[in-house]
């Protein structure tokens, strides 16, 4: 019969389960990660039991008791799953059992599969949130002793995780398979065992909405967005061509074929990362779209998402850093890769200081870009006669445009290019590092 | 000439234009939704011009007046398009030069398209927002009043939608084509002018990040999916099996082949919307994927994403509020579709009161379901002796187990279905109903 | 010294690679599924070596020779990674190498990791496309069993896999890096050898295209957008409301908390998968949004998506035929839940066949029907007078429109639902079937 | 009373409809696209009913006449919509009937709105695969005739999107609402008259099923991605650091602040839309998942996107054949690119000439460039003595090895960059592009 097989809703069904159905069913796979939070979970959930007057002093203590070897076990690595062990919480419990017998049987008491798994979840999430955004913060300090414009894109993503962490940070347990918890446990007491910031409204919403996966995918999806394009810039700024920056050979591979060839494959790869994590957000909001209320087996994609997801992160992270922090900029090739012509905003700047209305200037400038790419010479090589066919207003001092310092140092204001305005910039983020530190 | 054509970056071209690529670059076909804060972010910077020196009080006073008289036109309807007006800027400075004089030409000092365009949309975006949380208010009252599970998530949107306007009401004018503002304009005072909460940090990251509006499509397609299954519920409930509820005629379409049929169009048409919205969101991301640093022609798609999204937004909350307004509820079908097999879980409770731990009860009442089952009978029809044979423990008193009301107050803990709890969640969202509206 | 680390690329570096940089780069983890086929096709190649006069015959059989102790291990489980296995090309020629010596460093002449690991993923493949389709089939053949109406649209799934595998079985092998082949290789042979249809017509298009991934991707993704509707159906059919059909136990699961309650897990999660490989078509399509031509690292995020979603489809295809062929369908149920009102469209066409055009036809039954409703009476039990009050072409043989038989029957153009009409859809799908075992 | 409203269901509806729900319905603003493909799929069903008896000659041609009549008028941009028409099928019979009066109520018999609009779409994107197929050719040649290696890629388009066409050109007229046609309508009759290639083979998938939709939609996303990739090499080509090729001034644009900069607008627009295009894709395969069976209105999302995608997709192939056929190549510049150290593998397959195993001759040629790189000096100008230390089988004629044009020579396998091979290629999309003339 069924029931012997130890399934946890194992009491009534006498067909046999097809294998290739329980191996398709079973999350055991990826959601063993879940270990430890699951093991914490019970252990707050054992202790509402016994407030609540469902487990007496002496079966807490033997409970919490068998969840803390439980917990040593899987932590070295001895804990063994059998082969109906179809998720992480029937294999902690079954483990439980053998560990303390029939008082096992009384910690699920009020409690669903429904609303622990997502507790476990929470937990979990929690906690990478956490590492997620030490690393990333790893990363911004890189920069920005590096002075890396990226860094600004990276502070938005500091701010978006502790907003999704925010409501990561949330009790649902005590919402039961769906309409709560009928035996009095004391939600506060839980979220205060966990420490939660707040428990969930609705026992139907919290055992079956999955914004808060949501929202994590899509967090590190416009995140591998940024680095996609800090990476498309360095990939660049690495052709010959370009020759800008190098990368460590820690951060290239070569190739199998060609001998010269070092490749930027720590960037390559970083910017296709971002369409594997914007894949599994993409895939969740599809899963989620149209599923009726409360509890569906759909959600049970949720996990493996956000597993690798992290890890992807994770790795992402800190190969980025590495990259920044060990990248040789060379700054004699970006001094020849100037040219005249970028100056020729300045020139309309110049007339525009002169007095000149700006549409005009910017003809006028576009004139000597012409003029100059006509007669085959550098824009700064115009004489001044020949400016002075194009506006009057051109005299001796034009000469001073043509210092691309000088040009730098014009953008003053708030956000430019200036030495100035850039110090404010790099002590605007390290404030908030501090912030964040705090 | 090409200068003549009057292209902003007229100067220098001497070749013509392709007119596909004419068509296929231009945007005024849709960005001139953005006329309105165009003129307002227009205004604000001829008074950063002002003060920094670049105009006299008496052109800023031109520039003022001729902006309002451009507005005047859009708001009557009487602004004309010319054919060489490829976008809202264009077109605006165009019609200034028309109505002012070569004054108009100081107006672009400083600025570009970049930050223009930027701010413009920021400004078009903050208002949607607000515009977005009072129709998303709206629903969630209707659905306070008719007491609706769904109305929890969408206080989730809420908060999200106010963190996204946040990330929205930052000033990017005054960051230029890339590299900032070298004519000393006060950034300080245009943030002020256009009330934005804060400035950007970085001229090169203000001018090509969108992440406020991929936040923006992402914020709609996850309320969407929450729409997307209140809808489907709603549906599932419609149809004649369930007749849980009943669509108002205002939110019913008929058939043009079947006259008995009354199609809940307006619950698969927001059901449906869930996946273009999402697409935007897509898309916009892939757009994103890879783009090197600064302004990239790409982010041109930004805008009809924007407006799209807005406007579906904008009828899916109202319809959907009409449809929650009007829906007609049918008790009595649903008490009807109460049966008692649903109490099992309470008969595994009433066990565990008895003593027994949980996992044995709920054995023993998988096995009483069997045992129902196998005799064909209802659960609460099994006799006393019959649920004798399963355990000891069942007495008498198990008849207070078969009433459903009992049943749904049990679930007493916060979140859960007895009343007390309800009317709790009920002030919850009420209070933050009012702290909203505050 | 790096050369030393038995790299590949190893003879230029010096720096160590950073260790998590190492693992970020690796593929070995998954791509090991291609051991097979990575052996298949460097024997080949070795063939193709022989012929131009690079390896002499002994060297070829002592070549394939080695190879085929590579494949035995990999077969008997005994073939073992060493930690600088960075991917399972690397790990077979190491191994090679071990076992035959010196002449193993031949086999890699004019070939390069690009050319070698895109034939790989095709071969792997093209044995998938043909797994997948008997699989298909076989689902197919059992929904035809059951005529089932969700058939049709499979076989289109079995049509557009055809054509994707049509283009999978291409070779690339002999394009070497991005320039083709050097050594005079005779691609026709290697062709014929690995028994591929064509071969690839450039080499810088062969060794960066991924069509036929995305293809895959995006075949499997329609395949279960199919799948997930046919769930859908079934999933609402089961519901007690409807009682239609009811899952084998087999295919279902119970709850952890509610004894009474049989979910149907194996539906759910099709209906899930939707996402899940809908997500990997997104992300890959997103990878290769923006490459620059020629092979780029980001490629290397084909396979992980080419394996889950083959997994995933296996499993999918093989526990919808379970599901289907252990179906039980509630005949009795279904005949109670039809209502007079469905016949109103058959009352339209009484009226037509009198000699009424369709649009007052269709006015006049809708007439009916609301006089019915409005009577609260079934719309079959209007009475010949109350009909004629609507149209006075209503008459005594009216009463044969309430048979519900002869509605089905009527629909007897192809494709209908009328007996005739069912039996030769039923041919139309056999007749596809035979066709695709021949 | 609403059915004086004119709606086609409008016999039995009391209540209002709700204005904003009546907008939200209505399609009329984009599917009047079809107008001309419904009034041929009208004239075609007419004959249809004529043929089934149910029209008498006469009211067929009246009906006939008076379609074209319709035609004419939205031909000649006289037609008017009125306040009810809320699609296009709505609008033409509500035309028809003020035209030709009651016969016109006859039109419609044994139709349904579901099998009319999918008639409708199939039609109208068969003839857009038609128009697309002929610029993709244009784009092709264009290519061909400047040797342009993304072709090859663009010719598995074409193939792709005649498969496509097949799936398209099938009829589902006949179909009705979802059971079929109850009338005798000859369905072989209509396959003829709109000369479909086949006829659908089961009325509810045939009114429920966008398989040909979305794959319409993949393959224009597969192209786009494609065309992304080509326009990522020119842009990176343009750029001052490579300089290798120039877009005409009619592919490109300016910048409204800095004078001398010309954008290859064109190009990143063209990488955009692959966004956009996809982002299409994503969302109707997120509103497809999960639906019942039989049509749902969700289903109406169909048109838009492929209106949209439909015009981008001219409009980015016309653009592209544009950029190609006016690019200047700057050979020298690209000869200046070329670098010893690219010979590397070149100077291994010398080793390997001479006998070395590959493996040793890739690692000898790695120290070279070490050697080379240390010494600061260019690969092809190490000394045959410092060559002769890393291997003794280097002799004098490895100066051969430094010719550029002998290097590119040597790939002669078929695919390669051998003259005779680029020839090759060459004639084989010429001989596809004569086929699909023919």
């Amino acid at each position: 019969m069924a029931s012997e097989s130890g399934k946890l809703w194992g009491g009534r069904f006498v067909g046999a389960v097809d294998p290739i159905m329980e191996k398709f069913n079973a999350s055991i796979a990826y959601d063993r990660h879940l270990w430890e939070v699951d093991v914490q979970g019970s252990k707050a959930y054992s202790r509402g039991l016994e407030k609540a007057g469902l487990l007496t002093k002496a079966e807490m203590d033997q409970i919490l008791h068998g969840l803390d070897k439980v917990a040593e076990e899987w932590a070295q690595g001895t804990f063994k799953l059998n082969s109906n062990d179809e998720d992480i919480h029937t294999a902690n419990e079954r483990r439980l059992k053998e560990l303390i017998g029939a008082t096992a049987g009384k910690l699920h008491t009020g409690r669903s599969r429904n609303d622990q798994v997502v507790t476990d979840l929470r937990l979990w999430m929690r906690q990478t949130c956490s590492t997620l955004s030490g690393l990333l913060w790893e990363l911004i300090r890189t920069m920005v002793d590096r002075a890396e414009a990226h860094a600004v894109a990276l502070t938005r993503d500091s701010e978006r995780l502790l907003e999704v962490r925010k409501r990561i940070n949330v009790l649902p347990l005590g919402s039961g398979a769906i309409a709560g918890n009928p035996l009095g446990v004391d939600r506060e007491l839980l979220r205060a065992e966990l420490n939660f910031g707040a428990i969930t409204l609705n026992s139907m919403d919290a055992t079956s909405e999955r914004d808060f996966v949501a929202e994590f995918l899509f967090w590190a999806s416009l995140c591998m967005t940024h680095l996609s394009r800090m990476a498309e810039d360095l990939i660049l700024y690495c052709t010959k061509e370009f020759s800008f920056v190098q990368l460590s050979d820690a951060y290239s591979t070569g190739s199998s074929l060609m001998p010269q060839k070092k490749n930027p494959d720590s960037l390559e790869l970083i910017r296709s990362k971002a369409g594997r994590v914007f894949g599994r957000c993409a895939g969740l909001l599809m899963t989620l779209k149209g599923l009726p209320s409360t509890y569906n087996k759909d959600l049970q994609e949720d996990k493996e998402a956000v597993f690798e997801v992290s890890d992807t992160m994770s790795a992402v992270l800190q190969v980025a850093t590495g990259v920044i922090s060990t990248l040789q900029i060379h700054q004699e090739n970006m001094g020849q890769a100037l040219s005249p012509d970028m100056l020729a905003t300045d020139l309309a700047y110049y007339l525009v200081r002169k007095g000149m209305p700006f549409r005009q200037a910017h003809e006028a400038s576009g004139k000597a870009v012409f003029m100059a790419e006509t007669k085959g010479v550098a824009l700064n090589q115009l004489s001044l006669q020949e400016l002075q066919t194009i506006s009057p207003l051109f005299s001796g001092d034009v000469i001073c445009v043509w210092d691309y310092g000088h040009s730098v140092e014009q953008y003053g204001a708030l956000g430019g290019t200036a030495r100035s305005s850039v110090d404010w910039q790099i002590r605007q983020v390290r404030a908030l590092l501090q912030a964040q530190q705090a």
